[in-house]
């Protein structure tokens, strides 16, 4: 048995989502494109996985734009809102706790001459409301506040931006970067102020290879509601916000991995009681410190196993079949840019270990990783 | 039984990639990035499609850059090389043929203050190499020709492109959009002088979601011989010119799909005999004209059923389960760009029918379209 406890950097795939892609793959592999009916059999599964991610985000289906994956999907609000805001103003604000997919285009429009406002996080992870009402004026063209950090699982105050840019009249385009959100909490784009808004498909138990960008209004033809442009050009795929022949495969499992999504609510208790069960087994190794605030989402627990480097405990458990990270996978094994800007010492830093869950997750995985842990501590110990 | 002959839209997805897909969805759904072996599992699928593809293009496996399908190669390549050679000057070179995927991105440049010369075709799609050599001055940052006409398989002189930029002495990137050669003639882009070369995995009976980019000389964390910039930003995967999760189950299959490619002459050869025995049988209803050279690559066959307009015609193939389609499946049935920049007059336009080979075409499927053709001229003109 293996413990696969790194769910924030990917998930395994889930049945409904396998059948649906096989099935995407053996019959139904016309183009979706194409005006015959090998053609619509395959826009059929666009058009229904399109509506499942609507139904869960209680959003039109004509608001749901497919991409690759969360990273195009965090790039296309960014740059994409960023270009066509360009004459309205020139500054950018986001969090210093944000992925590398939303620091990332963000930087690139700094270099290219935008102001980025970074707003600070406290030790728990978490920006003030007031720090980003006092970061918004009238000049601000584009807001990205992720909705669950990736590493530390603390909510974000993501609501507050539409009252920021409504008190200076900014017309500001707001995104959320809600991919380890996204099938875990309860996400209303028009209920939360967001224009856009980032998912994937790979974290929810869906195959690799597909994202979505809620777009506010939707898009058609350069025409939409919320300002963005497209970053990638051709034909007439995605209403031309994202022109490419679809990945039909994957946006079929997707579509399937977001029907068989729990209800998040029922699901949200069953994650609670994990987390205690784990919480506990963490304090009867001892020597370990919680760097997850007590109410971030109840599915990322980071934690630092004190005086034990990442690496090597990584290593003993992964000989053991349990999996866990130090951090975001895209960064692969580099010192984690969100706990520094948490403000946490070198030391907690370096012996940080991410544990993240998902609807599949077992109590005996985490017995796994608690006895794992224990032994890793003496092993590891013992070998300097 | 079914006459799929519109393997330029895409394909029927082969049995090496199904399995190969099955596999990753099934058994190595880790992330690559991800230092565990469960990671790695994945990034070996990775290491071994980038070799499978490399050893096609006769390449470095470091010169392989996967993307989620030829729309984004093409993109990247075009957007991405006009980015970082935009202080070198101003005049991009294309073809007046080019897929929309290659238009696409050409055009924004034009809009943003690139000056674009689209190279006239003669009336069998081809470019001429004097126009080519006329048109590269100095100030040219970017020569992008297609490999193989999408519409009616013309082949293009992109080899020219390399001593057209020699004799100026300018440091215009070369890319070649060779979606439609890939797989169907020998493709070699350092003998062909090309930069950057964009391939698709579902023109080859891979699963769609996958494409790459041959960038000549590699990319690594912002350096590389070839003047290219990343247009999405993120994480460090594809050595950070193209961030996120790589789509492995899409890249498995593609991976495979390529290594179960046939070699090309031999195959080749069953192509030309193919496209001889559609010929006879065109001719044997009559009232048929070729849109195609013939020197064109015979995986392409583009038609003229005079008097009868494509879309009733492919909509009666489609009733008796025959499939072709009237130009590109990326402009969904508008009227033909290609045809039109060929100087073809609009009785033949609207009358165009793209019929397209794969390796598993046959002659039985060319029956039930000739069979279908002599019908559908019949009762189409009856009920008129």
């Amino acid at each position: 048995m293996e413990a696969y406890l790194d769910n924030c950097a990917t998930t395994q795939v889930c049945p409904e989502a396998v059948s649906a892609l096989s099935d995407a793959v053996l019959k139904n592999w016309g183009n979706p494109s194409s005006l015959y009916k090998k053609g619509n059999e395959a826009l059929a599964i666009l058009d229904g996985a399109r509506l499942s991610i609507a139904k869960r985000l209680s959003c039109g289906a004509d608001e749901i734009f497919f991409t690759s994956g969360g990273t195009e999907s965090n790039s296309l609000a960014i740059l994409g809102a960023a270009a066509a805001m360009k004459r309205g103003g020139n500054r950018i604000i986001i969090s210093s706790v944000e992925h590398p997919s939303v620091e990332g285009p963000v930087s690139h429009l700094e270099a290219d001459g935008f102001e980025v406002i970074r707003l600070r996080a406290d030790s728990e992870g978490r920006i003030s409301e007031d720090d980003l009402f006092r970061a918004v004026n009238s000049k601000t063209v584009l807001i990205s506040i992720m909705a669950v950090n990736n590493e530390v699982g603390t909510i974000q105050p993501v609501e507050a931006a539409r009252r920021a840019v409504a008190r200076v009249r900014s017309g500001a385009v707001i995104h959320c970067d809600a991919i380890q959100a996204f099938g875990k909490i309860d996400l209303k784009p028009s209920a939360m102020g967001v224009d856009l808004m980032s998912i994937s498909s790979h974290k929810i138990h869906g195959p690799k290879g597909a994202g979505a960008l809620y777009v506010r209004g939707g898009y058609k033809n350069n025409r939409s509601f919320v300002k963005i442009s497209p970053c990638v050009f051709g034909g007439l795929q995605e209403r031309t916000l994202r022109p490419g022949t679809e990945p039909v495969p994957a946006i079929a499992g997707f579509g399937a991995a977001v029907s068989a999504l729990p209800d998040t609510r029922g699901e949200l208790g069953r994650i609670y009681a994990l987390r205690e069960y784990l919480l506990r087994g963490l304090g009867s190794v001892g020597g370990i410190v919680p760097n997850s605030p007590d109410d971030a989402l109840p599915y990322i627990v980071n934690i630092s196993v004190l005086g034990i480097n990442s690496e090597p405990m990584m290593n003993f458990l992964s000989s053991r079949g349990v999996y866990v990270s130090s951090g975001s996978a895209c960064s692969k094994g580099m010192k984690s840019r969100v706990l520094k800007n948490m403000g946490l010492s070198g030391d907690r830093i370096s012996s940080a270990l991410r544990i993240s869950f998902s609807r599949f997750t077992k109590t005996e995985e985490i017995d796994m990783l608690i006895s794992g842990l224990r032994d890793g501590k003496n092993s590891i110990r013992r070998g300097r």
